[in-house]
């Protein structure tokens, strides 16, 4: 595997081949796999969840992983064609990314989204200035618009939990936070139900429905599995018979990068908290879960997030398995 | 074992298989022991000695660990129960710990007192609320009054320079320091002394002494194992005789939490710094031991720190010797 | 071996031997070589490049480090004899240098110079302090005046990209940067040229000449090696038929320390930036190298440095590999 960018590259036998080799490495560890081999750990964003769990997915398998990350002083690496660098900035990127990658068997690279222009977003041009750098294998830690390792481990979640594929109902729901957040979970939640073959309801107050391009790529992904995707902003029509709310706080699209008009949308939205009155037409069972962080009481309600809908916690866990499997396809040696 | 957070939940006999396992692995390196095996590292206080030894450790052992630090941003992790997260902190300790935890195969977690209410805090009601979110095993890397890695290499250090338990004189010595420091140190190494059986006396200005559960504790310990605890403002009558002084800031427990006060208290305590005329009616090779770090020409003189007296180096060595054995036992599959 | 200090302190052979080794084990890895084995690495001054490559190093190699660096509330490390410490810092390099050896089978250890006085700087004063409270193997990743890690990869490098020892015209060529920067890379990169047996120029503008003592080093290595050094500040000249440039900033010798001054010389020196008409002497396939970070725009043009002309990356990725023969000698058993 050369790169884990999208899951839109697998096919649907390579995901199910990763999600097999995620369950069968939680059972049956491969302490060795990995042996002596390096993986090169990027966070141009910050992070806590993906880092510890990559560091500790290389553990398992037997080998390692360096991190450079913000804190490290590394804030004025300078990415400009071009520039003449008597700033601050003492390092380009047309350096520091090949060098670190250079010293690991694969790369993992984290670059969240500017969210100053969004056809600029929706064309990953930064992450891809980034990854044309290099020639090794890598991984898409989180880009403007992809999330794969979230992705894969919510796949994995939503089968532990035996939820049906086809047939089965996905909310991606909209919460209230009191900033503008990346779409990039939510873009790439959306296609991984869809691709599963969910029948998925995006559920959103206006102005903040998904870009078109993210919605045409989800509902083609539907329709070749035998799912759908519907979008609406009426909660107790899209919670009807859901098996599953995914929520998840996201900018405006129509206001996207403009911070003072998006402030101004999100007044009165308050109420997009997930609680309890939230599942009165959905499945009995219906699980509650997000990529967290996630703020209590703001996003979702302390009670759902302490009682028996909440699955965040496996879910968390899951991205460490995910990324193992992906770890042993791209550096193991054929076992 | 299912957590090391306090010495007095072993037996005489566990501790001294503890002992001997790290001695052994100091001997005879198993570097194979914890092949995969991943330690989870929570540092909500800040470390160097702790954080170090425990990476060197599991990597002597064949696994690995991960740490989350505040230095990682994470400052603003929120611990109140029922809160509305509409402020900085963006994730609650309800989601972070276990996440954390669930990355490996135990967890080490540092959560010094909150130094507001004595009660709280040696009721370590901020430490288990973080060891109640976790089912994996934990060691107690210090807590408001807890420091069991500390303890073990300490009595691995008495061991190695043949302080006898039964006779042997230690004295744990109050010492000047320009900022009201934890009880976590004194009072578990006061219970550490008087469990190895020692003659231990507490050596301590008025208003600094140990807190009554924590004498008690002590007192109980050493009537158990043919040793005593006693107390003394007299630093030639404490010293009499002794093998052993351990020397060690606290803040004062009738001022506790009260800044001003405390400092006025501590106003002309200055000369509670360790010298070589301390040493006065001391055994003549008796030693010097703090658990650093520590602040020369304060809390002890470069003299004694750089002369014969001093074991500190050996006895922060031993904190990664003590953690193997604890690791080995925990993670360990039964080689 | 004892310290990788100084390539002055090897004989040819020896560097010949970790050379070899360092193609080995890139061409055949040994990922149980260092099992078990902890490298310490105490970072006084900041890093990306040699944090990373010896983190990798490591684990290539089946052992693990852990990293002390000034981002981790340790800039506070006392480090004058004799001191009350009864200010900011709360531990002193005494205790802190030899506990952290202690958990390490060996010490990296880097500290820049203080560029107050050259004197203090060319005799290794400070870092020598720190190697002098430490038992434990060590490895130089930067002083004052040495940066043996760098010199072994560049050194590498000159051979993979066959350029000639004997008879071979390398120019190390000063180049503009707002900053004093230190002497550590041209000073021992001249060194490992001279020792190579190459024919070097130190290209330089007035006032910019390098300390007399390590010249006259050079120069000897040179001689007993076949090689020779010459000063120019001529480019054209500097420049006939060379093979390779060097390019780095340094600070003044003559104004050393005095940061106006420093400033004041640097006027009108900003067409010291490494372009292509300075090859225009050269040898055809004439290289750039620069031991990174660099300045684009500043120390050398964007079209050299994107160009064919730079081998950057290349001699990045080699430090990782000469690091590697260098623990391989130092932790090894001998396999």
């Amino acid at each position: 595997m050369q790169a884990f960018n999208d899951l839109a590259d697998f096919s649907n036998e390579e995901i199910a081949a990763l999600l097999e080799l995620a369950n069968r490495l939680d059972r049956h560890p491969e302490p060795t796999a990995l042996r002596g081999k390096v993986l090169s750990l990027l966070f141009l964003s910050p992070s806590l969840r993906t880092l510890a769990s990559f560091q500790a997915a290389m553990t398992r398998l037997g080998g390692g992983s360096f991190v450079i990350s913000p804190d490290m002083s590394i804030h004025g690496l300078e990415s400009r064609p071009g520039i003449v660098m008597d700033g601050a900035a003492a390092e380009h990127i047309r350096e520091a990314v090949p060098v670190i990658a250079s010293y690991g068997d694969a790369i993992g690279i984290r670059a969240f989204a500017e969210r100053k222009n969004l056809a600029t977003d929706l064309a990953e041009t930064e992450f891809n200035a980034l990854t044309d750098l290099i020639d090794t294998p890598y991984i898409n830690m989180e880009s403007a618009m992809n999330h794969p390792c979230q992705n894969l481990a919510d796949w994995k979640t939503l089968d532990d939990f035996d939820v049906p594929a086809n047939g089965g109902k996905f909310v991606l729901s909209w919460a209230y936070h009191p900033r503008a957040l990346p779409l990039a979970v939510p873009s790439s939640t959306l296609y991984m139900a869809a691709r599963r073959g969910m029948d998925v309801t995006v559920l959103r107050p206006e102005g903040f429905a998904l870009p078109d391009s993210i919605m045409d790529k989800a509902r083609t992904a539907a329709a070749a599995n035998g799912g759908s995707v519907t979008e609406s902003e009426d909660r107790e029509e899209a919670m009807q018979g859901a098996q599953i709310i995914y929520a998840k706080s996201w900018s405006s699209t129509s206001a996207y990068g403009d911070r003072i008009a998006e402030q101004e949308m999100r007044k009165g939205l308050e109420h997009w908290c997930v609680d309890e009155d939230w599942f009165a037409s959905a499945a009995t069972d219906c699980r509650f879960m997000h990529c967290l962080p996630v703020r209590r009481g703001v996003v979702v309600s302390e009670a759902i997030l302490d009682g028996p809908r909440s699955i965040v916690i496996h879910e968390a866990r899951n991205r460490m398995l995910a990324q193992m499997a992906v770890l042993h396809q791209m550096l193991g040696t054929g076992q």
